[in-house]
């Protein structure tokens, strides 16, 4: 995937603050390159407050008259289209699209992703020119799409190729700290369950599902090691507590009192 | 995936137009059930114009004063986060955070997913208060999404959670005409090349690669049946006019004249 090999082509564009949106929302994700054709209104001061730190986008995009010019040294185009055009073409959604755009940009081409006007978007003669029409699976009670939030739906599938799998699959796989052990496990069920003897909430004649329950919580929500000495100094503290009067006097911090 | 039950509750939003936006790229996304803790201003004319015709959305928007009323039903709660907190946290990229929502639903429980303030997002008090983290793998050097923007690529995972594969995976799998047979498409390299030896531009002594590279031109394409037919006219149309100088001059058609 070579980011700097796509280019964002806006044809048309009628709001000024639409072509803002759409340089900060290709800025967050990554892209660089932004072509406008013909836009009714630009450079506008709502753009620039629209694209925020993303100004220089808007500094830097080509301004050009037609679609001719813009896509003269494309290689590979997509145009984004409603669902239910006349012209049947090859329509992806955004997620394959991008699998798409990424190997061609692998192989070194060049390409444009067309994005059209706010109230019509590509015509079909626009529509003509692409390899690959791109269709958000909007729904259908209310297909219309905000032209940046396209921009930011499609250049969010082209960074989630960039970034693969480096956020982790699992949530937890990033964890500050190592996931306790099966064999510490059992020492603190053995602990857990010696205690609750201890202070009487256990009795060993009739012990019912009690210690299997317990299990299940604990096993469900994966202790780290921290968290689970945290446990069984609880634990001791009980066991300390419940030796005698003594020991319990001795006590000034309310949540030793509720746990023991 | 029960879209229904997924409420998305925006934090002490600053802007009015975010508000709206949020709407917006909501119902784009076929999610109907918005609440607003403590707005900073709401209702608010801006709202209504960006939400466009999401305006029952604000409408039907709880506000409350407090999370813990926005959350008080809620049996899985995901909050979005910038990168980088101190607080470790299991935390998911937006597409496997949506498969986890979607799993929650199935299961029949409520969940909420939370978006910060625009300037400084969800304290670590509320952080706390979340089973899961969102991340979006925004490029480093320029990590802050719009808000609305952000809600836009959330609601798109859970929405593509909904079409599954509704939508292709092979760009040409909805075409309209059935695709060319080998059959068929061995038949019109016969054609073909019969032709491109009547007209003297292959030398069946001297063919070299040309045959090789035309077959690999046409299978890349995929022909349908329709084009193949169109190209086999032409290919008799070229072999009529070859035939001599009386079917040429019955030409009139300039296109023909060109294949000749």
């Amino acid at each position: 995937m070579h980011s700097d090999r796509i280019e964002i082509v806006l044809v048309n564009t009628s709001h000024p603050g639409n072509i803002g949106g759409v340089a900060r929302a290709m800025k967050n994700m990554g892209l660089q390159r932004l072509c406008l054709v013909a836009p009714k209104q630009f450079p506008a001061p709502e753009a620039d407050w629209r694209a925020a730190s993303a100004v220089d986008l808007l500094q830097r995009a080509r301004v050009v008259d037609t679609l001719d010019e813009a896509v003269a040294e494309s290689q590979f185009v997509v145009g984004t289209s409603a669902r239910d055009r006349r012209i049947p073409w090859p329509v992806l959604d955004p997620r394959r699209c991008a699998q798409h755009v990424g190997e061609h940009t692998q192989a070194g081409e060049q390409v444009s992703i067309l994005f059209g006007r706010e109230d019509r978007g590509l015509t079909n003669d626009e529509l003509k020119r692409c390899n690959l029409h791109l269709h958000i699976p909007s729904a259908p009670e209310y297909g219309s799409l905000n032209l940046a939030m396209a921009v930011q739906i499609v250049c969010y599938e082209l960074r989630m190729l960039v970034v693969g799998d480096s956020l982790p699959a699992a949530p937890d796989a990033h964890w500050d700290t190592p996931f306790a052990t099966a064999e510490n496990m059992e020492r603190f069920y053995a602990h857990l369950e010696e205690t609750l003897e201890q202070i009487g909430f256990l009795n060993p004649a009739a012990p019912r599902q009690l210690m299997s329950r317990l299990r299940r919580l604990y096993s469900r929500v994966r202790l780290d090691e921290m968290e689970l000495n945290i446990l069984r100094g609880i634990l001791t503290s009980t066991q300390q507590n419940a030796d005698g009067g003594a020991a319990r006097s001795a006590l000034s911090d309310d949540a030793k009192t509720e746990e023991s």
